[in-house]
């Protein structure tokens, strides 16, 4: 089966290049390095592309900075960039005022510390229970267990619907006075559904206990107003929209009234009231700065800091309603071209509650993966058979959204008439 | 006090220029990145210098890998990065089979994960003390702290010489049928010691305890042999002597038939038995990768790369004689130089029990520091008194040990002069 220019493909493309054409946000693309192989990037929800600033940054870094300005650049610019740089990404995607937010370890290690931190709060002393979600990323559950074991705390689960994700009334089913803390994602790794956080938070805090977000699919495309909201704790990924290059170190959030009350079970010199101060004995910074550990990872913390810069100048506002865009363009195409094959859409269909990713099923797409990387459309796939398509608002064009929908229709065609034709059992 | 050319200054630049001629490894100098400002580096114990062939990885890194393969870097190198990087720096400098070496957080976080990993070992089980030294660097010592805390051990201190390190003598006394672990710097980071780490270790597996070593200022210039000497555990760091750039991760080891005893608190997906299964529960990896959690920094991993490549051209038999030559030409130059100032050698005066770097004392060098920073001359210094004069071996010259010294002396001469100058106090 061979899908050739038909009507609606000539639709599809003249609505694409309309959307385009009125896109406040379109300069941006030419932000990022082109990649001449690939015709659709639809990955940005789990690896975004490099910024043409970031890959001078990163060109000049060892001769201009590491390599000229030596130890010394640790007093002029390194020792604080974990705290600046954190500052920087409140201000810009998290609604938080400067002093909260840090860049530190993996956002594992992040959650672990954060996580320790809240259970040994006295704000939650004697309670017992965690409230965490089955639909949430693997690392939050395991970090989780592993903390619950370790405390003999009880882990209370919520179990969302597939194609969406935990809502505040699942969440006050499940509080109560044992409630120490609860640990959600803003945006659903999976299906991309946006939780209430500010209705979470409130609810928590009035049963008496913590909230820790975690803001991985969310932190530069959906808005977060962690001070607004009145949140506690909060984590998340800069690797994703903050476009930090693969593994770049992840953030970490304390509401400045609680730092004094909380710590963290791994005690660095970097988190020490005086680091270089060689002392005998820890004792935590008053700050933020105590949720740090070791040696601040800086060549990590290289390339997000000229995507921040880029998010700022389009304003959080601006890419959130490019983002919505993105998707409500992904789920019509993806309507009139997969769904017909027999995939099922697995997101949101309101697009207030739904991310910046459009997650759609059919047990046969693994088996496309192949034929779209050769052919240079590159969506993202999570066992058994999600194929997220992850829309970056600034480097992502309507067109190349078409143009990875139907590579997707193709390839999912393709798959089917192998499995389908005759002696397809044979050969397979 | 003004130091001009004189008969001393005339010997001290031929011998320099002598020891240059006859190095065998002075052609790796040039793969480093220049920096025509600095005359005298002498604090690659602390940060090493970029290699030319990292400002060029660095450099192609955005555009040709992450820019270029995108998220299907993961697949075809980034995954087994943290394990494939971990056996090349356990080959070239740990004396580490592959599989026991990984790549990961910070050295903070790696000493946090593999104590807890030690503590929770069958093999100790009931034992409650760790023996560790009030001469560590801080954050052995803050990791420890905590965790003793929170397990209710008992930390058994050694204190060291000032000028030396932990002897298997002073470790002999503290063991016991109580002690669990015993955590120690292999090369202690103010004094340079080298401590016997085989005769401790088997000193420790005598009393059934575990060892962990901190490799932080040996890791590619003091040979190691972790698997002769039937070492436990060790963790290091690689932006020293393995110029790895500023804050690039640690390694971390656990040898190979204690892997599967040992678990380690953080459990996170990359550490898990399938992270891409998205399972219901955590279950660790069978092997070295149970010791990793969040996603890699693969940004902080590639300048190491190629410094492990000179260090393998070079062998760490030459890396290690010439660190030994180039700290004794440093002791000669300060026993002329600036001991007469008043100064006092605090490392130990045997090169078989010294680092690669040497410390000197003198309450006066802190005020030296502008100066010799404007001079263009970086020596590293630890609070309160401790000039280091640390001297990566493949790129340091000999010529540059000479013009660092003189200038320690000549500032410490001007500082002094200041200081005990008539109306100095009044000035002051």
């Amino acid at each position: 089966m061979t899908h050739t220019t038909d009507a609606t493909t000539t639709d599809h493309a003249a609505r694409s290049a309309a959307l385009d054409a009125a896109d406040p946000l379109a300069r941006f693309r030419d932000a990022f390095v082109a990649s001449d192989e690939v015709t659709a990037y639809l990955d940005g929800n789990s690896l975004g592309r490099p910024t043409r600033a970031s890959a001078e940054r990163l060109a000049r870094f060892a001769t201009d900075v590491w390599g000229a300005r030596l130890i010394r650049g640790w007093d002029e610019e390194w020792y604080e960039l974990p705290l600046t740089l954190g500052d920087r990404i409140g201000a810009v995607t998290l609604g938080a005022a400067a002093g909260q937010t840090f860049v530190g370890d993996s956002t594992t290690v992040i959650l672990y510390k954060l996580v320790r931190a809240a259970l040994s709060a006295p704000q939650v002393a004697g309670r017992d229970e965690i409230v965490l979600d089955a639909g949430n990323f693997p690392t939050d559950r395991y970090v989780l267990e592993g903390v619950a074991r370790e405390h003999g705390a009880t882990l209370r689960w919520i179990t969302p619907d597939h194609d969406g994700g935990v809502t505040p009334e699942q969440v006050a089913e499940v509080l109560s006075d044992r409630t120490a803390l609860v640990l959600l994602s803003h945006v659903a790794y999976r299906s991309g559904y946006v939780s209430d956080a500010a209705a979470i938070t409130t609810l928590a805090h009035d049963a008496g206990a913590l909230v820790l977000w975690d803001l991985c699919h969310s932190a530069g495309a959906v808005p977060v107003e962690l001070d607004a909201w009145g949140v506690d704790l909060a984590a998340g990924c800069t690797y994703k929209y903050l476009n930090g290059g693969p593994g770049a170190p992840a953030f970490g959030y304390v509401r400045a009234d609680l730092q004094g009350a909380l710590t963290q079970p791994i005690q660095g010199w970097m988190g020490s009231a005086a680091p270089f101060e060689m002392g005998p004995a820890y004792a935590p910074h008053d700050g933020v700065r105590r949720f740090l550990s070791g040696t601040p990872a800086i060549v990590g913390m290289l390339a997000m800091q000229d995507m921040l810069d880029l998010v700022d100048a389009a304003g959080m506002a601006a890419v959130r309603a490019k983002s919505v865009a993105l998707t409500e363009h992904a789920t019509a195409l993806v309507d009139d071209l997969v769904l017909p094959l027999g995939a099922r859409y697995a997101s949101p269909r309101d697009p207030e509650r739904r991310g910046s990713h459009v997650t759609v099923d059919h047990d046969a797409f693994e088996a496309t993966l192949p034929l779209l990387w050769e052919r240079g459309v590159i969506p993202d796939f999570r066992r058994p058979n999600g194929l997220r398509l992850g829309l970056s608002p600034l480097s992502t064009s309507f067109d190349e959204v078409r143009v990875g929908v139907e590579a997707v229709r193709d390839a999912l065609a393709e798959v089917l008439d192998r499995t389908t034709a005759p002696g397809a059992a044979e050969s397979a």
